[in-house]
């Protein structure tokens, strides 16, 4: 048993680069600051949640490794004494730019990083364009890790929309819950994103848990917010509104094996004819 | 473009294993009659039509290929002119049993046959429990075959909780619609039903077609019934109630085009990595 809080903050409305990151930075602090009070053991932020959501923002903002965001988290993660999943943030290397999820544990180590393997490129008749391609590279692992309390994987955003993917994390490699930091816009997330949450969840019989930034209608990017958790029966464990908020729940694994017991998916999967 | 058909109908009252079938049969044509006058295309019948849903009556009922409900399939596509998707009935063949659709062509012949593939084994802690493989036998094809309007697909009922197998047919194959004949039961039907479906179209931007029996409160076995077919967007295109009725919707299959298009979620699979 353990528990898990996902962190809704909202970007900054701030205009310079170095005050926007600071900013987010206060909100993210005081939001893991209160998770951990109220006795969080894992807890996630959103997706670019130390920028704004643009190709010419990943541009301005990226960072190396271990850079300031980088050192911020890790902190973070020490001072109170829990696993962060760090979102993501634009990640420098090279010439190169990744969408990356930094993992800490309780000592502040990095003990994971995902780059989103599935860049987002849309183009909707009337609705959302947006391609990260042009700006981004993709990154090519399958991303768990071991916690004290079983095994976690990782995925960003688009990466839910590849149930190869997520079935390489929770079947092939025993990822018992996966953390997704993530940001649906106003198009695709009352289409899809609660369908799409449960059914990862349902599919694997495992935890599935989506982070989301606050809505903010005044950014260029529109969240769709919702940050929710699924367990393996495909049911929402908790579900998120609009509005900044952290959103807890209590995760008993032991729910996976009553699960795949009375329905089992798992075991009669055919993976010979895959 | 084309007009889809699924017969939600009922299965027989009566005691007697002949009167039960001829019963069906009657239920059938009137319905597969009436879809075809309604300038149907393709039709499909729901799981296990001629039988009770219980490993008894796969039992009592089971034909070999080419039997007397075989015939009276081959009979009911030639006579109205449409593609026929047979639901499903109990396959006998040797010493086994196969939960199987035949597939006939307008003019009567079997241009495809799916054995269920994943067996249907559960124990619900208060709920359902039900085990086909005590009597039953599983097939190990991946099913898909040509028809004058494009490619097509067929799963039966539990086939659809496993994303590689409906995978295999809508991307390695190339299956723009998919058809299930299916029977979920008053559990996992409020649970799980209406979210596959959906998942399954929109994760493979095809069309899913999920045709159950109409719900029957006196039956042993009770269905969940909502027969339903969904498009590449993961949106219903039609969606039946609990009642006998034939639920129809046009189809057209250039509008899996314009939403991979836009979305571009096949384009983007990364299948190196899975």
């Amino acid at each position: 048993m353990f528990k898990a809080a996902l962190c809704q903050v909202r970007g900054s409305r701030l205009g310079h680069i170095e005050n926007y990151k600071e900013d987010c930075m206060q909100s993210v602090r005081r939001m893991v600051t209160e998770a951990a009070d109220n006795e969080a053991d894992i807890v996630c932020l959103p997706e670019m949640w130390n920028c704004p959501y643009s190709n010419r923002a990943f541009e301005d903002f990226k960072e190396p490794e271990q850079g300031e965001t980088w050192s911020f988290m890790s902190r973070l993660a020490a001072e109170n004494n829990i696993y962060l999943i760090g979102g993501s943030v634009p990640e420098a290397d090279g010439d190169k730019i990744y969408n990356t999820c930094f993992v800490f544990n309780p000592i502040g180590r990095q003990i994971a990083k995902h780059r989103k393997v599935h860049l987002f490129d849309i183009d909707i008749e009337g609705g959302q364009r947006f391609c990260e391609s042009d700006t981004l590279s993709a990154g090519d692992t399958v991303t768990v890790f071991d916690t004290m309390f079983g095994r976690i994987g990782v995925i960003i955003c688009f990466d839910i929309r590849f149930a190869d993917f997520v079935r390489r994390e929770a079947i092939d490699e025993g990822a018992q819950m996966i953390f997704m930091p993530a940001s649906f816009n106003m198009t695709t997330g009352p289409a899809h994103w609660d369908m799409t949450v449960r059914s990862r969840a349902l599919d694997n019989q495992i935890f599935f848990a989506a982070c989301a930034p606050a809505r903010d209608e005044s950014a260029a990017y529109v969240s769709y917010a919702n940050s929710a958790i699924a367990g393996p029966w495909g049911d929402f464990k908790a579900h998120a509104g609009t509005d900044e908020e952290i959103l807890y729940a209590d995760i008993d694994f032991d729910e996976i094996d009553r699960v795949r017991s009375m329905l089992p998916i798992v075991r009669s999967r055919r993976p010979g004819l895959y």
